[in-house]
């Protein structure tokens, strides 16, 4: 399990004085990115280095408290499974009090960088998220 | 069925020169308030005149082909189901040449401004979505 | 001038219950994508079929009054300053009772999209913001 | 001086495959909002226990190279100027080379809560800012 820590901000809200709803789904992202520069696999290196991608083909979240600016988050990533070509990465966001307030899931599928068919997931991609697989 | 038109922003895209994922959200939501403007039932005139809110506790999205910057978007808004307390819209988005490209659903539930519990959908909001139900 | 219309959408707010002051730069920014656009000179193209990019080098706006969600607004752009390799555009932002609320400038470079060094001006584009200048 | 780190993430950068100016602004704001947590007048606490807010009247910024995807980022806050009712910070960015890559300039002013009319700056708002006053 992969977990950091982040909180909401200002611009993660809306009038209706809550995190606007599309906003969980980059915080869940920014741990995905988190994951991938802790095992020297950054976003930024595949998009130089590499000739895949990780384009995301489904997305779900379920919002289970209303969260406030300022308020702190602990978010768990885990992979509930790892494909020939697909990831499915799940997490879970818990406030200060250690409850969950929501959840996140996020399918990404391998890609060439040129054509966008789909691909095997390059081996170390594979390698790094089933030592993660829950 | 609702209808809007809409093109896909520089903001909406990233580095990997497609939608970020997020935003899918982002244009399904603003299909949601021109829905409620067309009806006199806009978002602001709920957050200034009525006790109820109409937070998301569920959203999905699926994603089809790659959308680019400029790429024009049709995006039909249905109503998959309306509850007593919740519904059920579903969003889906055609490309200039009339293929669908995504799909967005998303579940709103009807509470107390003030408690945020969970209360009956209001009278003009449920007659609103059940003439737009599929 | 340019103009086009909008509306402040939920995703622009925050739990201050107005527009979030970064969402001001993204509304001009819209205009410019929109005003290339009726050119035919749209950023897609730009990036897909020219050998330029137009990267912003200054920003600023000002905030005249508190904006909410559901609010039009109309934009006038006008061309402060069409320079050999750059160009200044105003945005004027007015609420429904034509009043202005908001102002943006952006200042774009012209430079080559492999070196990213300074150049000028494609001449199609010095030609369309010229005739904008006020 | 107040200094965070933070990183260009996905969600920052556009087509160009950099860092959409918009979101420079957000980077500099979510400083403000970590000194003001630091102090123990984070922006939840304001919303919830004052009876103050501090708008934004202008906010410019300057970009001084292009940024990328994973590039990480030490942004320092100080106060240019703390007057009777309003407060101009200064944000300088700086890469992984210690290489000034933007600043932004933010202006906040106090207003009371209900009236959204100007007021002297809170008390502990005017010390904390003339504290890191360059």
């Amino acid at each position: 399990m992969f977990t950091f820590k982040t909180h909401i901000r200002m611009g993660d809200t809306d009038a209706a004085g809550i995190l606007y709803f599309v906003n969980q789904f980059q915080i869940a992202h920014e741990g995905f990115e988190h994951f991938l520069d802790s095992i020297g696999l950054g976003v930024g290196h595949m998009l130089e280095n590499t000739d895949y991608r990780l384009p995301i083909v489904h997305a779900e979240a379920d919002y289970k408290a209303p969260l406030k600016v300022g308020d702190p988050l602990t978010v768990c990533m885990t992979a509930a499974r790892v494909g020939h070509s697909s990831i499915s990465l799940l997490f879970h966001l818990f406030n200060r009090h250690d409850k969950e307030v929501g959840t996140v899931k996020i399918v990404h599928v391998a890609v060439d960088k040129t054509t966008w068919k789909k691909r095997a997931l390059p081996i170390e991609i594979k390698d790094a998220f089933e030592k993660h697989l829950r």
